[in-house]
């Protein structure tokens, strides 16, 4: 029996995670949400999924778009063992009195404060503390990449402080109406950025401090980490990342001299220009005076797609860590 | 017997190009060339196809970078029927020699000035000009983008004169060193810009002035378009448009509200995320004082690859126009 | 006795109004209101403005910031003979029963619908219409370059017809969390824009449609504007645009190659890099076949601030057209 | 006697430091030069700059365009005491032998390398140790910026290590050929960047590292720094910090979030909204587990014209280092 999963929101996080989720043989989507009938609405129909409207008082206009409906995020709720919801960030944690109420399990994305969850999430770092668990956070996008940078560095060593300042992407690509067109945000101004005690909740044992800044790109987020550890070998640490499959390595020298470049390989790889995997530059990987220095692009679009998939695995108990990882790697072509 | 074609330069046209001609059935891929060892030529040897150097003296940087080759572009013309010239713009009519003394056809890109080639060429408006030829110019993106819509609403009744302003898009995606980043660009200052005189080479009775602008974006190009014509009913217009496979016709109500969104929307259907079709904004289309408006947008990375694809087929006389065109459609999933 | 000038907002507009009537000799301004206390509300009472606070209930928040304020809204429009009302668009419409119950005369901007006021107002247009007006509305930054650039150029000829496509800045310069960062917006999709009856406010025998985009750049807006008329020479219309202060003609010959280059001028020409004057590429100016062509490039921010000038002295009639651009222009170094 | 200064290369530095020159009284321009008769070349003169051509061969160019010069590089060097090299990086070091031979003293900008000069200066770092040099190199404005601060912060106490984040603008303002459009560019990809022994130049005693990226924005660069130091109180810092004229302080509650913001600020208080100073965000200073957190905006076009100025008095023995200070703050209003 594959668990049934309900997508509440296919929108940008919303849409790959369904598309994971249907490569699984373990899981199946039972049906995917939307509020508006837009392009989106119509593609999720177009694929197959079955499509529910997340706000009911919207069934009319699904209705004159045209677009093929089968119920209410209520009927959807009906039918499935655990919801992942995808919505925007802060509305999902007023969504769980509803999954309480229909008894379902429920995934929430990064976007969310920690105590909507028992637990937060990523699978390098903490996947056996899902376990068996009803609500589980997956971290953000900046925070997993930290975390998987952080779970497989430490295979090197022991790490004492690590220092990370991070260049957000201001919006996705789609956005067209907010952003920063010319200019450097500080975001937040008042330092320390809430990525550290985010990576924290799950890496506790983490000393780090993080800064942020939004600069006017829409295609990846890059992270400056420093890792304060015993001395190392920079070629041992390439090794050892270059093992680990959630991460990919790439080289200025071949041509990958921005996130700009690194997406024009990735349109050659997957729909959608996907990189499931932390991107990090080889030539970056230093150790300085006590420092291990790395930096890496970030996909925010979808690098916790595969942490969404092993987080229903390991809250049914479908897999033990390195199963389901093996599992979510192959089903979404990381090698 | 398939026809052989080579693709000197794998670049942003030229990968696109070969992918394509791998997809007919009356044509294969015989090789392709780089000039450098960079990510995409790695890429080509992963796909496939085989690949040769297009400077000969840079061979060794291929062998040190472990990348294989099966030749230089010499040992490729020799293997070949004809050559789809992807150079950047110029450098096309610099390896025409090249290509006359290895007795194969060429088909050149529209960066290249009309005299590179016997004649210009765009399906929808001029195929049978090409069937039999040896140098054929593919007209460039813009010029595509204007004489299909162009050949198409001819179908709706005669064009009297016809006036364009495009916004292009200042450099292409995995561009990181040229670029407009604040500001607005008239290209050129003096009017009018090369476009209608361009348009001029594949449809000499049209009647057209253009004028063009660079913007700091590297998605598409958007082109506003007026066309004097005799009233017809706008509707009736739609329909004309809606029922040509290389437009595309979407709506801002559908979520369509910027080359953005409709890129978004690209991310979903094909790799790359490429629009071989015009993108023609519905609500645009209006019938006012005499004229017809309409706003397209233009994807600069993709949409003369169907084109090309016809462009041998004529050359080599393989299929009639409406052939070709079903032919290349139905490949490239062009509905 | 001076007009006395309340400004109703010291935003982009309102602070370069208030700093242009300080300079004229017949008039002065009373005072000046900021909703928040921010930087600007401190560099206005630098200044030397009176500072009154728009939300009489943010009083408390200018004294816990330490700006010194001189009353509330209410207080400022006692003092008055006519209040600059310099808000955001739409808000303007909803202070005008205050303006009303205050018994003071009222100038709006061109955010507002047009019948806000009893007129819509361009100098070059339409001085005479507003003189001895109580209400009136200095139409918008892009109908303003529109309308000037129109009144000069039928001192060449009658005017047929008019068409114009808007290359618009996406956002101001300030502005840090609304834009679009990479791609075009058809602003409106549905054709035409509202420029064109816009300009019919101020002059409404111009037979003209327009067609907007919004782009990602915070610089200035480009129109490319092409105008039937009876056979004109270049030069001669060129000598006439050069004879108008309120345009500038620079050439792409000397550097001006964009919008960039032209701020990089005014960056060397007045403080903010105001550009009172729209600015004409002289090669851009064509005629062909029965057309004149010109691309002009329009400071968003500044444009209109001659044209609020002129309009308080024709609602109290203190100067008759000649005379009051004589003496705006002297003021603000437009030569 | 005034000492007689050169600029070689009225450009975006060169403009500045002439002007900034003329405000002193112990020292004159006697002539800039530029390349092409561009629209700066006819601003030069405009303002009163004898004009020289810096590359002799474009007399011509400069007749035709009818501007106004005063002979060549070679008669301007005849004229003066020293020259200020504002030629654009990597061609000052080829300027020296003419310098040299015209037996002048020099200064050079960051943009050459060090061993271009006998010193590299930095006001605050080491002023004394261009007292009396013939050839002296200003650093760059990410050197001069992090020099600044640094100068500033050790006197609260001792500087153990200093870790900073560079995001630099791409381009200009005025560029419109080159940049990034949607990315962001590790720059150097290798660590660490070529600013932390930059500053070793000008500070030998400094440990510091640094890690720099490029950023599609015209504005400011922003530096993220961290300074290991002994235990200090964030507010003894801050107010050190505001004593320090070079150093400007904001705070995001006041309406500075972004360089766009302190941009706008700038364009009220500076022609060409010139920033003289460091500026840095109050909130961002922080003490947090030994380490010393500032975040800082650079404006890079304008920033090193103070130090510019202060390196001619040391070079001619015209004041000490808190003469020059006071004399070039007070005339560039440094307050």
């Amino acid at each position: 029996m594959k668990v049934k999963v309900a997508i509440n929101g296919y929108g940008t996080i919303g849409k790959r995670v369904a598309d994971a989720v249907r490569l699984q043989e373990d899981m199946e989507v039972v049906g995917v949400t939307k509020t508006k009938p837009d392009f989106e609405a119509r593609l999720a129909v177009e694929r197959g999924y079955k499509l529910y409207v997340a706000i009911p008082e919207n069934v009319n206009r699904f209705e004159e778009a045209g677009i093929e409906i089968s119920g209410t995020i209520n009927d959807l709720l009906a039918e499935c063992d655990v919801v992942v919801d995808c919505s925007p960030g802060k509305v999902g944690a007023s969504n769980k009195p509803l999954y309480e109420k229909a008894g379902v399990k429920a995934i929430f994305q990064g976007g969310e404060k920690k105590d909507v969850a028992e637990v937060s999430f990523s699978t390098l770092a903490n996947y056996d503390a899902a376990i068996g668990k009803d609500f589980v956070r997956v971290v953000s996008c900046n925070t997993t990449g930290l975390s998987r940078l952080l779970a497989t560095v430490r295979r090197a060593g022991n790490i004492r402080k690590v220092r990370a300042t991070m260049l957000r992407r201001v919006v996705d690509p789609k956005e067209d109406k907010k952003g920063l067109v010319n200019g450097i945000m500080p975001d937040p101004v008042r330092l320390p950025s809430h990525h550290g005690p985010d990576v924290q909740t799950v890496m506790p044992d983490i000393n780090i401090i993080t800064t942020a800044f939004k600069v006017p790109t829409t295609l990846m987020h890059v992270h400056a980490v420093s890792i304060e550890m015993p001395e190392v070998n920079a070629d041992d640490v390439l090794a050892i990342l270059e093992n680990e499959p959630r991460l990919m390595l790439v080289s200025a020298e071949e041509g990958f001299t921005s996130t700009a470049r690194i997406i024009e390989y990735a349109r050659e790889l997957r729909m959608r220009y996907d990189l499931f995997e932390n991107v990090i530059w080889k030539e970056s990987v230093a150790y300085n005076d006590g420092e291990l220095f790395v930096t890496q692009a970030i996909h925010q679009e979808s690098i916790v797609v595969p942490e969404n998939v092993d987080a229903i695995r390991a809250m049914f108990e479908l897999a033990d860590k390195e199963e389901s990882i093996r599992k979510t790697n192959k089903s979404l072509g990381i090698a």
